[in-house]
């Protein structure tokens, strides 16, 4: 395995891509390449969770895919270890569209390199939770838009699917909790997204993928649960109806137990047991099963001491 | 993840201790330690085999356990990439007891090192294929004996349990075939696990776990193929039953179709489709349950934001 962990930004050690690139053998694939996943953490844009992170990317390595964590710009630039409800500064370097543009410096990456990876450049896919998801389903939306590319200067690569756990898909949809711990959340997260707890109108649209759906947006894979109490399961529903209505692909699944930030919900995300839930934890088998036929690897015929 | 190839013995560069050490943080395990997988990659004594070893550690990794791969003392010395069928040399330094004491050599580094890597040193269990689950079952059979303490110079680790694909237990109730690339490659076999092909009664009984099982054995999953070519599925039942009769604990699935060498029968481990086989991949999952209650990971009762 070729582990280590690059700067996407110079200068800046908060923006990070880890690498989980699979050995390559003649007894494997001899050569050939390997499709491979970015993983986009969440963490409502204030930090990547690390419960997000690499288990998720060594998932994805034992279904013999190469993977890449992403640590995308947050409003605690990776220096915080959890939420921060009660942030009240922007930072104009970690608002949109540094995050989005992050993955696009990732993909990118992953692509550039993929020579000396073996990696399928037409064959990376995005697995994003939370703040992740909606980041990854920003891109997914506005990979192909000057938004993305005239920022990039030069042509983003496309995602071949997305994976999105949990996450806010339709801000326009989205009534804000008005009391308590979620709503002092809330207003700190769209500070860290926004720069601001009063966005505008054409803001709130421009981060809303399920506003901007076209061919472009890859095949996804979503899910949720329905006791989320940090995002409603609405959202969920929200993109995958946007989804059924332009005629894209997807595949979606909600759980009725269990409530925000599960992660793989089994004990290699956990750190205690109401993070481990073995009915959500059914979603990356299907997960897997719908990736399968997409990313196939190129499996000869006979091993190699056959033919 | 840390992970390093890390020497065993001085000079040679053939035994090695690959780490899959999974990170840590405060939003998972938070500094408590976690069990580990010492995967022995098979191959007839003659080489490692690249399919049974790092896809195997990820997969270990991907249930929240630390994984470790060993490259033990083989004919081939990691210089020759398969079997040896012409081979007429044997190699002193690389025949037994050597391969055995390379296990001894890892699970002592592992304890040793556990601070550092954060492993539950009493909860280390090995994961052998083929050569590799004879090599581990040998060390399950005389980890704590003379043969084992008095050429490692100190007290041997003991294992938490044994995950055994497809090896040979018992060579006194072995017909070695007596013609064709089977017949070649058996005796190449011996002669790079005994020195000899013509081995003496009484080495055959040491090399044979089937006979020296103690309550030193550790708790063992065993699995074959009913349709293995090279090692016959008899030499499975043979162990099971004598841990049956010995009162010892053991699960054990024979898998109607299939033959040998399957790895972990998915495309994680395959060069080709030949090696994939959804009916036989399932002892993965099958081996994850039995593991994890032994190994359960120290979870808390709450995550730590909530405590």
């Amino acid at each position: 395995m070729i582990h280590e962990t690059l700067r996407l930004i110079e200068g800046r050690d908060d923006v990070t891509l880890a690498t989980y690139v699979l050995e390559d053998s003649p007894e494997l694939l001899g050569g050939k390449k390997r499709p491979a996943v970015l993983v986009c953490p969440g963490g409502g844009y204030m930090f990547c969770s690390d419960r997000e992170a690499e288990p998720v990317a060594l998932r994805f390595n034992a279904m013999g895919y190469h993977a890449f964590v992403l640590r995308y710009s947050v409003l605690g630039r990776g220096k915080t270890p959890g939420f921060l409800p009660g942030a009240t500064v922007a930072d104009p370097e970690t608002m949109h569209p540094a995050p989005l543009l992050d993955v696009a410096r990732a993909m990118r990456k992953i692509a550039d390199d993929s020579g000396a990876w073996l990696v399928d450049a037409g064959r990376i896919a995005l697995c994003g939770f939370s703040a992740g998801a909606h980041n990854a389903a920003m891109y997914g939306a506005w990979w192909n838009s000057p938004l993305v590319r005239d920022r990039l200067g030069g042509p983003a690569v496309k995602p071949a699917a997305a994976i999105l756990s949990y996450g806010m898909y339709d801000y326009t949809r989205f009534e804000a909790p008005t009391e308590g711990f979620a709503a002092n959340l809330r207003k700190a997260a769209n500070l860290a997204l926004m720069g601001t707890t009063t966005p505008s109108e054409e803001l709130i649209r421009t981060l809303s993928p399920c506003l901007h759906l076209t061919s472009d947006f890859p095949p996804a894979f979503l899910w949720a649960n329905r006791g989320d109490d940090l995002v409603p399961v609405q959202q969920t529903l929200y993109l995958a109806t946007a989804l059924a209505e332009a005629g894209l692909p997807f595949e979606t699944h909600v759980f009725e137990p269990g409530g925000h930030g599960l992660a793989l919900a089994d004990q290699s995300t956990a750190s205690s047991r109401m993070e481990v839930l073995p009915e959500a934890a059914r979603w990356g088998e299907l997960a897997e099963a719908w990736l399968k036929p997409r990313f196939a690897l190129p499996l000869e015929e006979k091993p190699a001491w056959m033919r």
